[in-house]
Formats: C-alpha cells, structure tokens, sequence
C-alpha cells in the first residue's frame, strides 16, 4: 500500500475540466491528484521561418510553473532572465510528443502552440502535461475542422504520458513526489492509441536498473496509458471522433 | 445600459474561491466578471538585505498574465529574458499599495510575498490582483498568528481597488476590456476600509479631463471600493477578525 | 518656511538654456532648484511597426540617471543588463503624457523621441523631464514645420508637470528630495495650458490621506503648472506661436 | 552496409589521446569516427551552496561545440547570451550519467567538473561525450588519490554511452550524422561496466515505435558499450585499477 | 590649414569646468572643441573582492555616450541589454591609464570609480575622457587628503591623452569626427606628466602604415600632451600641488 | 636565459597542423609553444546589413577560451550571459588586423569569419590568434579561387603578429604567460609581409616606458614578425603564392 492508499498499479484520480479559458481554440485544466496543469492550445495562421512555403504546419509548446506551485516558493524565470534547463527540456518533449501524432502536411501552414502552466505540482508534472496537452490540442483541432476543409484529419492518433518508478523493490506507477523524490529508478513513458511508443525516458541516478526492472516499468506504463486514453476518449467524445481517421 | 447588461455604477459579478493552493500560506482565486486571477501568499522567515537587523519586515508582490489570458496569444516573459515595463508598473503598485495597510514593526523580520498571476484577463487585472492580494495576506497573517504572537496585529487596516473611468460622456465603475480600450480617461484607485486614498492614477491619454469629471470618478470609485471591502469581511469572516484592532 | 527658504507654494529656481546639443532637432537643459535633465528630441522619418502604414505619428521617451546624479553612486543599467521597473514605469508616464498634446495625425509617419537623461538629481526628475521634455518637443515640430507643410499644427496644447505632498501637515509644491523622502503623500500631476489633467498620480504608501487632503494638493498642483506653463511660453516665444492653433 | 561500409552493428573507429591539456586534473581528446570531443576534468576543493557541511561532493558537466564544429556555422552562445536548450539537456544527462558511478560521500568535499568541448561533430556528440568524460574523470581521480587518503574509491563502475536506432528497417548501432538525420527512430543508452542501465532515451519523433523494436535496439547498445568499456580499460590500464573495488 | 582652420599641430578650445555635480568627491565638464564629457569621481570606502585586505586600493572607469551624443541616436545600452565592445574597450583603457600614476598602496583600502559620460561626441570622446578623468580624479583625491593622513600622495604624476593620426599625407593633432573618419592611421596615445607612455595604440585599418609615420606621429602627441598637462596643472592649481612628491 | 631556456629574441616553439576541421573553409591549428589555437575560417555567401549591396565584402573574427585553457577553471561566457571586455576588445582586434590585408572590393559580397579558439593558452593568445587566423583566412580564400574568377586576389599582403615585453631590464620577444604576468610593459604589434605596421598596442599599467623603450620594441617585434611570416610562406606553400600580387 502506497502512502495515499494506492495499489502499485494504480492511477491517481484524473479529472479534466474542459474549456476553462474564454479565449483559447482548445484549453483544459488537468488534474492528477494534486498536480494540476492548465493547457491551452493557441492557433496561429503562419509558421516558423524553417518551415515557410511548405505547405506543412507546426505544433510547439511551452511548460512553466507558477512560482508557488510548489512546497516552497521557486523565483520566476522572467526574474532570472531566462528559462532554466528543465524547462526546456520538459517543454521540447511535450513539443516532440505531441507532434509524432499528427500530420504537419494535414495541418496545413498554421501553428499551434501548447501552453502547459502548472498551478500545483505535485511529481507527474510533465506527463501530465502531455496527457493534458493532447486534450487541449485535439480541442483546438476539432474547432479548426469545423471551418477548414481538412482533407486528411491532421490527428493521426491519441497520445497519453505517465511515469513509473522503482521504490524500495516495487514498480509504481503514476507516481508523486514524495515517491518520485525517494525512487532509484524515475522513467517517463510516451504512447500512442495503437500502443507504440513515442518516448521512453529512463534515468537511474540513485542506482543503475536491469533489463528486468526495465521491462517491468515498460509494463506497468503500458496499462497506466491505456487506461489515460480511454478517459481522453470519453471526455473528447464527437471532438474526439475523427482521431486517426486518415491513418492506414 | 452597458454593454454586459449593468448600470454605470455596478461591479462585475465578484467570486473568490479561498485556498485554491495547498502549499501557500495564504490562497484564494478571485474573479470579477471574466478576469481570474490566483494570488498566493509566501511566508519567509527573513527579509531583504537592506531591511536586515531592523526589526521589521517586508511586503511584496509579482505579477504575471499566462500567455493566453488575452484574446490574442502574449510571449512569455521568461523567453523575452525580462520582465517588461507593464509588468513592473503593476507589481510595484500591488506591492506599495498593500504595504499601506501592513505594520512592518509589528510584522517582525519575515517576508510576505504575494504572487499574482491572472489566468485570463478581461480589464481590471491590477485592481482585481490587488483586491485578491490582500485576501490572500490577511489569511497567511491569520495563519501566522495562530503561532506567532503578535503583540500588535500586523494589518492596520482593510484595503481594496477599482478602475474608474468616462466613457462616451458617462462615468462607469469597473470597466471590463471592451469599455477599457474605449475610454477617454482611465482611473484606477486603491483605498482602505477607513475610507481614506492610498492611490489614485488617472490617465487621459485620448483626451485630457476636467476637475469636475475627477471629481465624479473619485466618488464612484469611492462607492465600488466599499462594497470591495465588505465582500472581503464577509470573505474573510474570522480570519479577517483582527485587522485594524492595533490602530489608534 | 521649508529648509531652503521657500514658501509651500514656491517653485524651485527655474532655469532653461536651449539647443545644448548640436545635433538633436530639439534640446533644452532644464534646471529646477538642483535638478538638472538634458532633453533632447530626435526626428525619425519613419513609424514603429504597430503604426506602419496608417498615416499617424508616433512620440515616445526614454528616462535615464547618470551613475553619480544622486548622493550615492547608482550602478549603470547597460551593467545591470535591463532598465529598472522605476526607469519604465518613468519613461511610460513622460511618453504617455506627450502624447496627449500631439495630434499623431497631423504628425504624419514620423516618430518623435525626447531623451531625458537626469544630470543631477534633487526631486522631482520625472516632473522636470515632463516640463523639459515638452519644450524639447516643441522645438523639434517648428523646426521640422520649417520644412514641412503641416495642414495643422501637431503640437495641441502646452503641457507641463509638477510635485505636490504633504509633509507634517502641511501641503508643498515641488519638493525637493529631502522632503520628498519624508513626506507622507507624494503626487505627479501633468495638466495643459488649458488648465486640463492628463496625469494624476498620488501615493500614500507611508499613510493614506484624505479626499480633502488630495483636492488640497491637485488645487496646488494647478497654480504650480499654470506658472510653469507661461515660463514655458516665454522660453519658446516664437517657437511656441503655432500651438494649440490647430484645436477646436 | 552503411555509406562507411559498417556493418550495422559495428562502431566508428575509437581513437583517444591521453592528456592533450597540460593544465586540467584529468583531460582526454575522444574520437568516434569524425566526431571529436576534448573532454577536461577541473578538481575544485569545494561545493555548490547547496552541498555545504554535508561530507559530500558534487560531479557536474558542462557541454558545448565550437561554432564550426558542424557542417555550417553556428551562432556562439556567448552571443546569443545563453545557452539553448539542447545545450542544457545534454550536459544535464552527462553530469547526472556520470554521478550514477560516483559516491559523492567518499569523493569528499570537493566538486570535479567535466567540460565536454565538440571540435568536430559527426552524429554522437552526447554518447561520445559521456564515454570520454568518464576517462577524464577517471584519470582525475585516480590524480587525486595520489595524494588523498581514499577509505573507499570514489569510482564505483565503468560507464559508457552509445546511440542506436532505426533506419530503413534495420537497426543500427553509433549512428553518423547523416543516418542520424535519417532515422525513424533514435536511441541514447548509457550502461555501466556491469551491464546496468543508467539512462535509456528513446524518441520516436518521426513514427512511434513497438516494444521489439525497443528490445532490438537496447540489445544492440548493450554490446556496443560492452566494447566501449573494454576500450575504457584498456586506455585507463593502470589509473583504472581501483574502479569498482569499492563497491559490494 | 584644416576644415576648422586649425594648423596640424593645434589642438582643439579646451575648456574645463569644475565641480559641475554637487554630489560627486570630483568632478568636471571637459571640452575639447565640440566634444563634452561629463566626469565624476566617486569616492568608496571599500575594494573589489580580488582586492580585499591587501591593504590596496583600486581606481576603475566607466564610459558611456547619452543617446544623442552623436549626429544619428544611438540605442541605450540598458536597452540592447549590455555594453557593447566599443565601450568596454575604452573604458577598461581608461581605467588602466589612471592606475599608471596612481600608488594604489597609498591610496589605502578604496575604490575610485570615474564616470565619463559623453554629452556630445566630435571624435577623441576617449582622449577626452581620459584628461577629464585625470582631474576629477585628482579633484576627489585632494578632497580626500583634507582628512586622510596620506604618508605618501597616492598621485605619482600628472596624466594626459590624446589623438593623432595620418591624413591626405599630414600629420594631424587631436581630429575632430569629420577627420578620424577619413584619417588612413588613427593612434591614441596617453603620457605622464614626466613625458613618459602609459598606451600607444595605432590602428591603420585603412593601410597600414611606416616606421617614419609612426614616428612623427608620436612626436606629435607628445607636444600636445605635454600642452594639455599645463592646462591640468593651471585648472588644478592648489589641488594639484602634492601630485608627484611621493615619487623619487 | 629566460625560464623556459630561449634568448631574448627567441620566438618559442612555431607548429602548424592544416586542415584540422573537415568542415570549415580554411582550418588551422596553431602552436606557439604551449599555447595553442584553433582557427577555422567559414565563408557566408552575404554580407552583414550595412554593407549590402555595396559590392563588397567583409571579415570578421571572433575569440573564445576553452574554460579550462588556463591554469584555472574559466567560467564559459554562454554562462555569464555575454561576453567579457576582453574578449571583445581581443575579437575586434583579430577582425581590424586581417582586414587591413583583405581588398573587399575584391572579396565580393560574401563574408569570411574567423573562429579563433584556444585551446591551451600560455601568454600571447591574441597574437597567436592573428597569425593562425590569417593562414585559415588565406586557405580559405586560395579554396574560393578555385571557383571564383577574382579579376584581383583578394590577399594583398601576408600579416602576422607577436608579443615584446620589458622585463626586469630586458627587451623580450614572445611572451609566456610567466613573463607576460611579470613584464612591466606589454606591447602587442601586427605587421604586413611588406614590413608595415597595422596595430601598435603598448601598455605600461606597471610603469610608464621611455621612447628609447618603445623604440627597442618596436624592433625586436619587427624581427619577430619577419620570421613567423616566412613560416607562414613555407607552410601555405602553393595556397600563399597569389597573396599580394594585385598589389602595385
């Protein structure tokens, strides 16, 4: 038994509440357990200059967290000047992730962008965002195909993110940060709807891990984000319905 | 008749949503009309070095919008590498106004520093942030006291904001964004429960105004900011029990 | 009687000398009391971004202090790396308050910036630059008229700026920095020739003040600008005999 | 057959030149094929704030290519007046890869930063830049214990890094760049010398991947950095002997 | 005979104005022709940390153009965020040309810092600061030798600089703008008032140049130096009289 | 007999290895005695902003340091956020001395940039710099001319460049850092093949330096600089041979 009462296998309760930004073509507000990330999803009519005159869209994203969102009071980046080095690193994988699931030349030359604000943090905060980025942007798809004549929808699949862990010999999933402070073994894993995978991010500071460890937590993810794209299914509903579509 | 249906002299629909944050020492969500804001309230047990070994403490405040608070996307602050001039303006103003109201002697040397960060903005952030702040300080200082012992409670005094302005030859309280980007003359006016001004800013870039039109904004703002406050008290209820007690 | 001999409602010394600088289209060194700014105005036949295109003018400011224009040494922003909130929150007001006395169409694409750039510091810099500022302004339109056809003349009005607190019970104008430093209310007041507000700005961060403390200030504020206001009009002469012809 | 007549499962060429730097603790120029990387250790006999009066001692890496390093000419950082953010993830992964084979308890209190400096990159740069790093360090600790009365080696393993990944169907192990640029699917492994796993980082940017896929490439990497390590020993000989006696 | 009717070997109207800043330990407004620079000395009784409890002072400057110094407007450096290389190499050479005469032992444990800020530039804005700076820092050292008991004066000589350079097959003293931007040889040269060198720096950017020029143009400096340390020695007058004594 | 065994006018240890870079236009590493520079040189077919279209082109340097080039650990400039004065100032001079030999109108509208790393340095880094950039500089223009038909060759002279310093009485060539940190002057010069002077840089922060001193300098750098040009001549061989020819 963990010390919320979780089975190893269990996810933490996930609650989305969709919409709560007025102005934004896709935004939700994710919630696992006490990790809460707002995601807004912005489209903007042109791309980058790498990609002008491709005719192929662009899907980016940008990850911060509110100076109190976490137990003590972290300086704001705009105060330091600049964003530090898990910043970036977070917001390059949610960029990454999100953009393996869709199709740039079904896009079109338009640009979205992720914005993942983080308003309590408590461990998950990054696969969180991508699970919660993903709703955000299928929103914003979905509302861009009720007025572009898309010919291939540009969403070729769901994608879902959770972490695993290992903890004084068990496999966890989805864990917080009080386990994810103490584990030996910290892995993030990203999928896809049809069960490949995007990411896979495996760090052993405390203590190397074996193939068996290593298999096991490959494991555990895989149920963790089967069950994280069920709920994405259910609360995207009709917004949802045109996912992969144009895949095969 | 305005536009969202109110009077001159309404304020928009007031909410708070107290302890919003779970680390903060003080938290709330406050929303007047389609402006959010989430102020937090961080105590530390020391001040700034040109404060040190004084026996007094110190207020502060941050602002911040998220990139999509606006109809249109803004580019965080932490990319552009600073924070820009708007930004500074407004969290001196919070920070200044809510010191007003706050015995540093009888705070003792420790640090209060409310962050404000406005999920979505539809005009009167920096009224509303200061309206919210003080909310949040009056329940970290509430906090405080259950341990701390105050010989003189640290707040002197209640204190909350409003915008003003003259529009199409009328004077308006609180103006949301429509009526903001339109007025003539644009006020915004802190005061304290005792009635008394701790900032008056009026500004007529489009066009300069007279005595009288001051006059009728000041009395307006006047009316606005005295039901501010005894939504506060309501708000605030025993926690807000002894502010003012150590005046006189 | 204040400490340097004036009554509370003296002006400081006011000093001008014109064209300081050779190569700017407008300049003026102004001296209030021991506050000395240079002002100069440089011409730009060409518009910021945002206005590109839509036949209007643009006039903007920037504030600066010299390292050693105050009693103790202040470190350079260029070292600092960024202006100070201070030196924005200045710079906004001085280009706001210009603004208001300039018809940017009758400007044409052009953009007008007044450097303001503090010599010696005594109280009251941001009033001065205003003051300064505007004759600088003036200057560089009727020279530019020299050579321009302008169907109306941009400059609307005269503008000018002043200090006003209270200290020990009593209300001043133009406070010097020692009483600046221990006054209990602080106000910027911008107004035109014709006796109209452009900026109120009133702080009572050391104690709120009173509605009838706040009409006695802006009634001193008025007679001080209206002062200033003719030497103004005297120091152009010539110079100054197109503006405001273009209003009503 | 690769375009450098490789089979899949060959490495480039390894070439390493002992002490290029006459001033660093512990130095070593790495070559992979044409991917060169001069690799410094600086032994400095104090901590990061952080680590302060807790016995212990810190490894940290910084990462960086010269401007010509790659194919066109890269901007400096120094100009850019930051790093990016590929900067700061690649030198987080190698400091945090080579503290999983330190004991930061019996280093002491002293911190050794590694400088990994790309003269010429060739696809690799982060794996080569590991595996050299861990001579470099090696060498400086094994300077160290010259004069340092180690109770228990401060090294606990060998450790090395290799890239595999997915190309036209085959896997492949220490991609160039130009496979690099073309591959569906792009692995980093770090290992110790005892066949554990420190950081596995898969990306699947351009089509997710399935878990024998996955298999195949870790496979794949576990025998490549088995001869990476024999190489390790080999060049290490002697100033490697004390590595892992510690552990048990 | 030049464009302002100077001979070759004729420097510029000096003029020098003292105690301009009533803050500053020293200071002066210098001009040479159309050339202004506004210096000030500032006196801290402290030293850099690589200085500290060597019993040793340290003299160092700073140097920066007002936007508007010149014909077109410069951007502030606050605003581009930094000194840009011009001014870091000029000032570093200001401060290294003054440390020549001063006995930084005698001086005792404090910081001189020499602000030139330029109020108008027409070429030698270098030259110019560094005999400016000379006298302001002469200035604050007499102040300070009224209640510092100096065993030894910490100034060992007089200081001055100026320019010269090759033009159309002259040999031209101190050029103004106009002729630095045609001049084949540019060379800023800084003596003692022994007519001993501090800095030769010669630049034939545009060719380069012989033996024979190099020659004659030192020749020349020097009498111009030696002219412009007359002029110190008179504008000094009673404050000037210890400089020198503690050498020998 | 100096520490390291030369004479006075011995020029230490000279290396050259060509083409160390495979990617760069010209590539050159450079050793003078055990400092030691990488110098690559890469053509841009553009011209910077403010000589576009003009019909010319230019050359440009820039300096960097491995951090630990030096006998302690520098902090990189990407860290710091800029570049220092130094290196500015040492860039700069690289860029000034190389076009002094470079006819722009005969380069044609393209850009050569300098990249000048050291890697090890022990005295003379910008010297060493210079003399190593210009070789990469010419490899670079020799490749151009392969496929480029300059009507005029775009070298017009060779160009190489050492350090002379005074030392306890004695007039040095070639400063090591030993010396160089001891030395009372410190002179940098850059000459022409033909024997002319392009930068003349004398410093005497330590003392000031007589003329007769200057003088013998100044000869013993001219016989210096004859010597590293024959290597230059010897080493690029065939690649060096139109260098000056449309010269006359």
């Amino acid at each position: 038994m963990r010390t919320d009462g979780r089975n190893p296998s269990d996810l933490r309760p996930f609650a989305v509440t969709l919409h709560p930004n007025k102005y934004a073509e896709g935004s939700v507000l994710i919630e696992m357990g006490d990790t809460k990330v707002l995601c807004t999803a912005t489209v903007d009519e042109k791309v980058p200059p790498f990609l002008k005159g491709q005719g192929k869209g662009w899907v980016t994203a940008e990850y911060a967290m509110l100076p109190r969102a976490t137990q003590t009071r972290n300086q704001r980046e705009s105060i330091k000047g600049k964003q530090v080095g898990r910043t970036m690193e977070i917001q390059r994988l949610i960029g990454r992730a999100l953009r393996s699931v869709v199709s740039l030349e079904a896009l079109g030359e338009r640009t979205i962008t992720l914005d993942c604000d983080v308003l309590q943090a408590d461990g998950g905060t990054r696969t969180t965002s991508i699970t919660g980025a993903f709703i955000a942007l299928a929103l914003a798809i979905h509302k861009l195909s009720a007025h572009t004549n898309f010919a291939k929808y540009p969403l070729t699949d769901y994608l879902a993110s959770v972490s695993v862990g290992s903890l004084q010999g068990q496999t966890l999933l989805d864990l917080n940060y009080a386990e994810d402070s103490k584990a030996k073994v910290d892995m993030n894993v990203v999928m896809t709807g049809a069960g490949a995978f995007v990411e896979v991010q495996g760090t052993g500071e405390e203590a190397p891990f074996t193939r068996s460890e290593l298999d096991e937590m490959l494991a555990l993810a895989e149920t963790g984000i089967a069950r994280l794209i069920a709920l994405q299914r259910e609360t995207l509903g009709e917004a949802g319905a045109r996912i992969g579509t144009a895949k095969v």
